[in-house]
C-alpha cells in the first residue's frame, strides 16, 4: 500500500487515535499524496502544503461534523478532504464528476459550506454557530482563514459581529505571510509585528512541552483546563486589531507543531468569548520548489515533480491585456492599473514592475478597488481595474453607485469571463454581462481574439465614459482570418439563417461555418449598447440562433430578443446560453455540456423551423 | 435678513474669516436653517445637527475644492452645502430639480464624489488623493465617516490600503455613538473604550486653549507646527484598531469645539503618514427633541418644529413585513430576522424586542448579513434577511456564491423595491429583479398589497429553497377588490390587449382598467420563474404592454419577450420600464416621469398598432 497510514483514515476519529510518531508519518504521506495529485491534475499546491499539520491538529482537537470547520477560499482544504473519507476519490480532484477543489456541502458532511470566493468563512461559520446554539446543540464552529483573505471587508464585518457576543466561536488565522503572492496593506505589517513579538519564540519552544501532560482525547479535566488557561494567559495580547473586534487573541503558534496547536484549540473551546488563534505556517512547506517559490506554486497546472517544471506557458488573454496596458502606459502617464491581489493572475506583473507609482494592489478587496478606481478617475487619471469576472460580483454595488451614478470613466478589464473550467461553479464568469448591462451608461466589449482585445483596450483607454472589456481564461483558439469592427461584423452565408455570437464562441461559429457555408455568422464586438443597425441586420433573416457563453437571463441574446419582438420581427429566434451553475470540467467540455460547441451549433442551425 | 451671517457665506473662504463669536453665531444660524428646512422637506436631521461645528472646522482647516472633503453616506452634508454656495437653493433640498440630500459632483465643485450608500468615502477619497499626488497637485483628501459606516467592510478594506503607504491622507471618524440607531458590534465597544480614556477629558479642556496662539489662516509657522506635534504626541495612541491599520490616531476630540478640531486638522496635514482623527459628536445637537431621541430624528418626514411631532404614521409595507414575521416567529421557533443596521426602517422593532435571540443586527454589513443568513440556514434555521433593495446590491456576490450555489434556503425580504422618491438615484430599488433572476434557482415574489405581502412572506417561510419577496416603500395605495394567486391572475377585458404588470403598479393598472374596461390586466405575483401557463395566456393577445417598475435590461418584461419570441408569438409587444437612473422626485411624480402612471398606461393601451 502506497500510503500505509493515510489509506486507513476513514474519518477524523481515526486521526485522533494516532501517536506522535504516526502523526509525523501521516503528515509526510499527505504531502506526498498532494504533490503527486496536483502534479497530475493541477490545483492549489503551496497553500495546501502549508496547512497539513494545521488540518491534522484541527481534526484532533475538534469533532467534525458536529464542530463545523470551514476553510476560507478552500485553497487549503485538500488535507481536510483526505482526512474525511475522501482519500480514495482524491485522484479525481478538479476533474469532471470528481472531487471539487473547494469545499462543497453536497460532497461531504464534513464540508459545512461553499467556499471559493475569499473572506466568507467567518460569516458562514458564525451563522452555523448561532444556529447550533439556538437549537441547543453542542459543538462549535471554526473558520480557518488566511492572512490574505483577512484583508477582505467581509471578514472584518463578520469579526465585528461575532466579536460582540458571548460564545466559544473560533477563528483560526492561517498566517502564511503572503496571501496569494506577497501580502499587501497595513494589516500585513501589523501581523509581522505580532509574529516578531518575543512571546512567539518563547511560546514556540516551551508551550507544547509544558502542556503535554494534558489529555488530548475527550474533554480535558477541569484542573488541566485551569492550568492551561493560566499558562496561556501571558499569550493573550490586550491590544491588537482582533482584540479591538472583541476576540481573545491566542498565539502566534507554530503552524507545523501539531501538539502546540492542539492545546490552543482545546483551550479556545473552554472560553465564553470568541477566540482568534494566530497560526504561522510556511506556504509550500515540505516541497522544496514550492517552499522557495510559493507564489509560483499557489495555483498550478500539471508539473514535473522532480524538476518542479510546469508545462511551457503559452501566451494568454491575461498576458495580452497586461502587455497592452504597458504599451498604453508608456505613452500616457494617466493610465493606472488596479488589482485585488491578482497581479500575476491578471497579467500585471510587468506593469507592476515598470509603472510602480501607477500600480495598485489593494488586497482581496474588490469593493474598495472599484471605488478607489472611481476616485482615481474623478481625480483625472485613467484607471483600469483588472479583475476576474466572478470576483467583480463583489463590486456590483460600487459599479452602480460609485462609477455609474457619478459617471466616472473607470475601465474594467474583466478576465476569466465565461467558462473557467476546473475551478467549477464558484469561479465561472457567467454573470458579468447580465449584471453590467443593467447599469445605465455602461459600454461592454467582448473580443474574441488577441488583436481585437488589444484594439478594445485601446478604445477603453480613449473612452471618456466608463466601460468594460471582457475576455476569457486561457489562450486564443486561433487567430481567425476575419475582420472585426467596433460593433458587429457579418460573415457570408446565404442570408437566411444567422448564427449570432460574441467573444470566444466566435471561433466555434467560424468552425461551424466552414462545415456549413450557408450559415451567416454575425459577430458582436461591442456587445452593449446594441447598435440599431445590428437589429436591422438581424431582421433580414428568417431564423436566428444566438449563442452566448453567459447566463441566459439578462444576457445579450435576451436583450436582442426583446428588441426584435418590439420591432415586430416574426422570424424564428432561439437562445443558446447557460441557465444553471456549471460544474467542474475542462473548458472545452463545459462549453460542450452547455451546448455551445461547434457541433451543437451545427445541429441547431440544421434543425428545421418546427424544431 | 433672517440669517445675517449664513447668507453672506458664498464659499469656504468666507468661513475662514470669521472670529470666535461669529463662529458661534454661524453655527446657531446653520442649526436653525437645517431644522426649519427639514421640518418642511423631511430629510436627515439628527446626523446633520451633530456635524455643524465639525463641518465649520473642516472648512476653516482645509481648502475645498483643492482639498477634497467627502462626507460618507451624506447624512451629514447639509452644513457643507450651506457653506459652499448653496444657501439660497437650500430650501429646495430633496425636491424635484432641487438640491440632493447627498453629495453630488454635478451639483457643486465642492462635492468630490457620489455619496448615499455607506462606507465608500475612504476608498473614494484615497483614490482622489493618489490621483492628486500622481499629477503633482497640492492638497489632500479627507473622508468624514461615522461610527456606523465604519462597520462596513469597505471602510476596512480602504483603511488597510490607505494605511500601507506614506501620505498625509486624512480620515475623520465622526463618532456619534449610534450609527443610525444604536451602534452594534465589537467596534462600538472599542470606540467606547477610546472615548473613556482619561486623555480625552484632559484634552478636551486643555488643548484648544494651549494652541490658540497658532495662526489658523494659511500655513502655520514651522515652530508652531513643531510644538503642535509635540503637544499632540501624548494623544497618539499606539495600539488600537486604526493604528493596526497603519494610521496615526489623533483624539478623541470634542466635535462641538471648532478650535480644538481645527488644530488637529492642521497638524494632520503636516504628517507623512495617514491620520485618523476621532471626533465625538452628539447626534441631534442643539434641537432638544432630536438630541433626546436621535434615532427618531435620523431620517424624518416633515414635522412641527415646536412640538417635534411628525405627521401621523400610516401603516407601511415595512410594518406589514415586520408584523408578519412576528406572527410566524410565534409559532415557528426557527424563524430568524437579520438586519444590516436598519431595524426600524425595515419594520423589525417589534421582532427585535420579542424574539431577541433570533434577531441579528449585524451593522452596516450587507455582505456579511447574506452569508451569515446562509450559515443560519445551513444550520437548520429559517433566516429572513430584511434589507432595502438598493443596499442588497452590496450582497450580490454572496447571493450567488453563498446562498445559491450552496442551495441554502435563505429568505430575502426586499424593502424599498422600486422607486423610493426623495432619496434619489443612489437609493432607488430598481436593480434587484434584474440581478436576482440571473441567479439559478431563485424564486421572486412581488406582491402589490398588504394581504398579498403577508401571503407571500408565509410562502417564503414554508419554502425549502431560497427565495425573495420584494415590496415598495411607503403605503398600499388601496386594497384592490381583486383576487391574487401564487403565480398570475387575469382581470377581465375583451381579450385583445393585455396590460401586464406586477407589484405596486397593479394599482395603476386597475385604475386604467376602470376607465378603459376593454383592457385585460394580467398581474404577476410570483414574478420568477415564469409560469408556462402565463406565457400561453399571453399568446392569446394581439397586443401586450408590460409595465415594470424596475430597470428594463434583464427585467421580467424582457424575459417575457424572449420567451414569447422563442415561442413564435407574432403580436405586438411593448416594454414600459426604467432605462436610466431616476433622480429625486416624490414617488408618484417619479413613477409618472418614468411613464408608469395610470395616464401613461391608458395612453399606451389606446395607441393603435402602428404606434
Amino acid at each position: 500500500m502506497e500510503y500505509e497510514l493515510l489509506s486507513k483514515i476513514k474519518s477524523p476519529d481515526d486521526v485522533k487515535k494516532l501517536n506522535d510518531n504516526e502523526i509525523l508519518l501521516l503528515c509526510g504521506e499527505i504531502r506526498d499524496c498532494i504533490v503527486k495529485t496536483v502534479s497530475k491534475n493541477g490545483g492549489h499546491l503551496a497553500s495546501n502544503l502549508g496547512a497539513v499539520e494545521l488540518t491534522v491538529a484541527l481534526h484532533r482537537s475538534f469533532s467534525s461534523p458536529d464542530d463545523a470547520i470551514i476553510f476560507d477560499v478552500g485553497h487549503q482544504c485538500y488535507t481536510h478532504k483526505l482526512l474525511t473519507g475522501r482519500f480514495e476519490q482524491f485522484s479525481s480532484i478538479r476533474t469532471e464528476n470528481g472531487l471539487s477543489g473547494y469545499m462543497r456541502p453536497d460532497e461531504s458532511e464534513h464540508d459545512p459550506f461553499i467556499t471559493g470566493h475569499s473572506s466568507n468563512s467567518i460569516s458562514a461559520a458564525y451563522g452555523i454557530y448561532r444556529a447550533k446554539k439556538l437549537k441547543g446543540e453542542n459543538g462549535t464552529a471554526v473558520a480557518v482563514i488566511g492572512d490574505g483573505a483577512m484583508t477582505g471587508g467581509m471578514a472584518y464585518e463578520a469579526l465585528n459581529n461575532a466579536g460582540s457576543g458571548r460564545s466559544n466561536f473560533i477563528v483560526v488565522l492561517n498566517d502564511n505571510k503572503m496571501s496569494i503572492s506577497r501580502n499587501v496593506g497595513a494589516l500585513a505589517r501589523s501581523l509581522t509585528k505580532m509574529r516578531n513579538k518575543p512571546h512567539y519564540h518563547h511560546f514556540k519552544f516551551a508551550l507544547s512541552h509544558f502542556l503535554l501532560a494534558i489529555p488530548l482525547i475527550g474533554k480535558p479535566l477541569n484542573s488541566a483546563v485551569y492550568s492551561l488557561k493560566e499558562s496561556v494567559k501571558g499569550l493573550v495580547y490586550k491590544n491588537n486589531i482582533f482584540t479591538a473586534l472583541g476576540f481573545n487573541y491566542l498565539g502566534p503558534v507554530d503552524g507545523h507543531n501539531v501538539k502546540a496547536m492542539e492545546q490552543l484549540f482545546k483551550v479556545a473551546q473552554t472560553y465564553s468569548r470568541p477566540s482568534l488563534i494566530h497560526v504561522i505556517t510556511t506556504k509550500g512547506k515540505g516541497y522544496s520548489y514550492a517552499e522557495s517559490s510559493p507564489k509560483s506554486y499557489h495555483g498550478v497546472s500539471p508539473f514535473d515533480i522532480d524538476t518542479g517544471a510546469a508545462e511551457s506557458g503559452k501566451t494568454t488573454y491575461s498576458d495580452i491585456a497586461g502587455s497592452t496596458l504597458c504599451s498604453l502606459a508608456e505613452s500616457d502617464g494617466k493610465i493606472c492599473a488596479i488589482t485585488a491581489a491578482m497581479t500575476s493572475g491578471t497579467g500585471l506583473t510587468e506593469f507592476a514592475g515598470r509603472f510602480k507609482s501607477r500600480f495598485f494592489d489593494v488586497g482581496i478587496a474588490e469593493e474598495h478597488a472599484v471605488t478607489f478606481a472611481a476616485g482615481l478617475a474623478r481625480g483625472g487619471m485613467k484607471p483600469f481595474f483588472v479583475v476576474y469576472s466572478s470576483f467583480l460580483q463583489r463590486g456590483f454595488d460600487q459599479v452602480i453607485h460609485d462609477i455609474a451614478i457619478g459617471g466616472f470613466p473607470v475601465r474594467l478589464l474583466i478576465d476569466r469571463a465565461g467558462i473557467v473550467g476546473e475551478d467549477g461553479e464558484t469561479h465561472q464568469g457567467l454573470f458579468d454581462v447580465a449584471f453590467l448591462i443593467t447599469v445605465p451608461g455602461m459600454t461592454v466589449y467582448s473580443p474574441c481574439y488577441y488583436k481585437e482585445l488589444r484594439y478594445d483596450i485601446k478604445k477603453a483607454a480613449e473612452s471618456e465614459t466608463f466601460c468594460a472589456v471582457r475576455y476569457p481564461r486561457g489562450c486564443e483558439k486561433q487567430e481567425p482570418d476575419a475582420d472585426f469592427s467596433d460593433d458587429y461584423t457579418v460573415f457570408g452565408g446565404n442570408g437566411k439563417k444567422a448564427l449570432v455570437t460574441y467573444g470566444r464562441l466566435f471561433s466555434n461559429a467560424l468552425d461551424a461555418k466552414e462545415k456549413c457555408p450557408e450559415i451567416t455568422v454575425i459577430k458582436l464586438n461591442k456587445i452593449y449598447p446594441l447598435n440599431d443597425e445590428f437589429i436591422k441586420e438581424l431582421e433580414k433573416y428568417s431564423e436566428i440562433h444566438f449563442f452566448e457563453e453567459g447566463i441566459r437571463n439578462g444576457g445579450i441574446a435576451e436583450l436582442t430578443a426583446a428588441r426584435l419582438l418590439e420591432d415586430g420581427f416574426e422570424g424564428k429566434y432561439k437562445i443558446h446560453a447557460v441557465d444553471k451553475f456549471v460544474p467542474t470540467a475542462a473548458v472545452s467540455d463545459a462549453i460542450k455540456n452547455c451546448g455551445l460547441d461547434t457541433e451543437s451549433m451545427i445541429r441547431a442551425m440544421a434543425g428545421d423551423n418546427n424544431e
